[in-house]
């Protein structure tokens, strides 16, 4: 806190609102927007990548926006494994489609049909295929932060995939996280080590379009819930007070933006 | 996929450079700059907070770009209460000051000396204080995805935490997130169901700098890793192959952006 020096002396046209007293710190407005903007037209995309290789100099930037996002005690605990090979790709494929079957099952009907109707191509079709794994041993058993919680790698992991997922619309890219496989299985493809964990494998590539709305909606699975239900002041579904006052009218209302839905 | 409509379609100084025959789906210029800028200048912020209030607009904005996160079969396990009564940030200090003594002997001397250095006024100080929690049981018992991974709740309440880190980022403020605290401690003071679970106590608020470097660098805590002793190709620890050749030698070279370090 003593070096003097600012992040954000940037080139840019900022709209300077705050009184002097206070420095402003925020982003030029057009950045500001655009971080907006690839929060509310980022998607979950599982199919229809168009073939187009990603440049590898935008592959390094979406590993290196997810490497530098925040870790517990800085404990860095991802690792990111590119997929080059044809066969392990098929491999994994595969052990997503047995558990994909697996999970059909215990749905049940008609849930089940519809399961298996979202598929999951992406993972033959995606130009770029990215398994993420944490390791908690990095970094040794005493870990700032761990000690208290022992999902703060999961909690760091996310944090790197939700960064590469922004930074991915950002540049345009479309991006499917899949989760359903059992970890044994993506274990033995990709030789990890018994501690390390994969918690995701990433579909990359450029799509014809970002859909308008989350796939789960188009695909009458799920909604997105009203964000008044997720809010509350001092205590669990306590929702009152004075703060509770002035926020509530404004949670459930559409900010001016055009992705907005 | 049907609707013909693209999300961004809005005015800026879009510099076109793909092909005719791919649509350009990326941010425009200054927007995709401003995602990086939030990503590599977002810090993990203990201390120091300036006293102004958050404007209820802007704290309005965070909550939605949390809610903007994706999850799992869209179950938005997340919660957000935010905490006006000073008698519970009190409590909420107590213990996580408990937490901290009860770590630091864990660390044992000289770590444990640095680690009880480490304040965390912060959630004394911030003008704006939230916990989030997860409820696993959000959506039932059978969630899409949740079936072969138990922690995807974590994964996507944590995503929608860096979905608000990288909007106050943004906005110019400042956010930490603490995470040194038992379970049962902050389920007890904000009256948490038995399985819902406090995932992260975030604190926020105008900062009079954001530090270069993280804040555990400068504490001489841990370092930022080189990001190529996190990369592998087709299996763990595999550093080889045309995919490897071609990447490895961009992968701990700087972007040119003045805010990477």
């Amino acid at each position: 806190m003593t070096s003097g020096q600012h992040n954000d002396n940037l080139p840019g046209k900022k709209e300077k609102r705050e009184p002097a007293s206070r420095p402003d710190h925020s982003l030029p407005e057009d950045e500001k927007m655009g971080v907006y903007h690839a929060i509310y037209t980022r998607r979950d995309i599982r199919r229809e990548f168009l073939p187009d290789p990603i440049p590898m100099e935008t592959v390094l930037r979406l590993l290196k926006a997810a490497h530098h996002a925040p870790s517990v005690g800085f404990m860095q605990p991802w690792n990111f494994i590119l997929i080059e090979k044809d066969e392990i790709r098929r491999e994994l494929k595969r052990v997503v489609d047995k558990e994909r079957q697996a999970a059909a099952i215990v749905f049940e009907s008609p849930r089940s049909e519809k399961f298996l109707s979202l598929k999951v191509d992406a993972i033959l079709d995606a130009p770029l295929l990215i398994a993420v794994t944490i390791d908690p041993a990095r970094e040794g058993p005493f870990v700032l932060g761990r000690l208290s919680d022992q999902d703060t790698d999961l909690y760091s992991a996310s944090c790197a995939i939700m960064n590469l997922w922004l930074a991915a619309r950002a540049e345009g890219i479309g991006m499917g996280w899949v989760t359903i496989f059992r970890r044994e299985d993506v274990q033995g493809i990709l030789n990890l080590p018994y501690h390390v964990r994969p918690i995701g494998i990433l579909c990359l590539g450029y799509v014809r379009e970002f859909p308008r709305r989350p796939m789960l909606e188009t695909e009458d699975w799920a909604y997105r819930q009203p964000l008044s239900k997720h809010v509350f002041v001092d205590g669990w579904n306590r929702q009152e007070g004075t703060l509770w006052e002035s926020m509530s009218p404004g949670l459930d209302r559409r900010e001016e933006w055009p992705w907005e839905l």
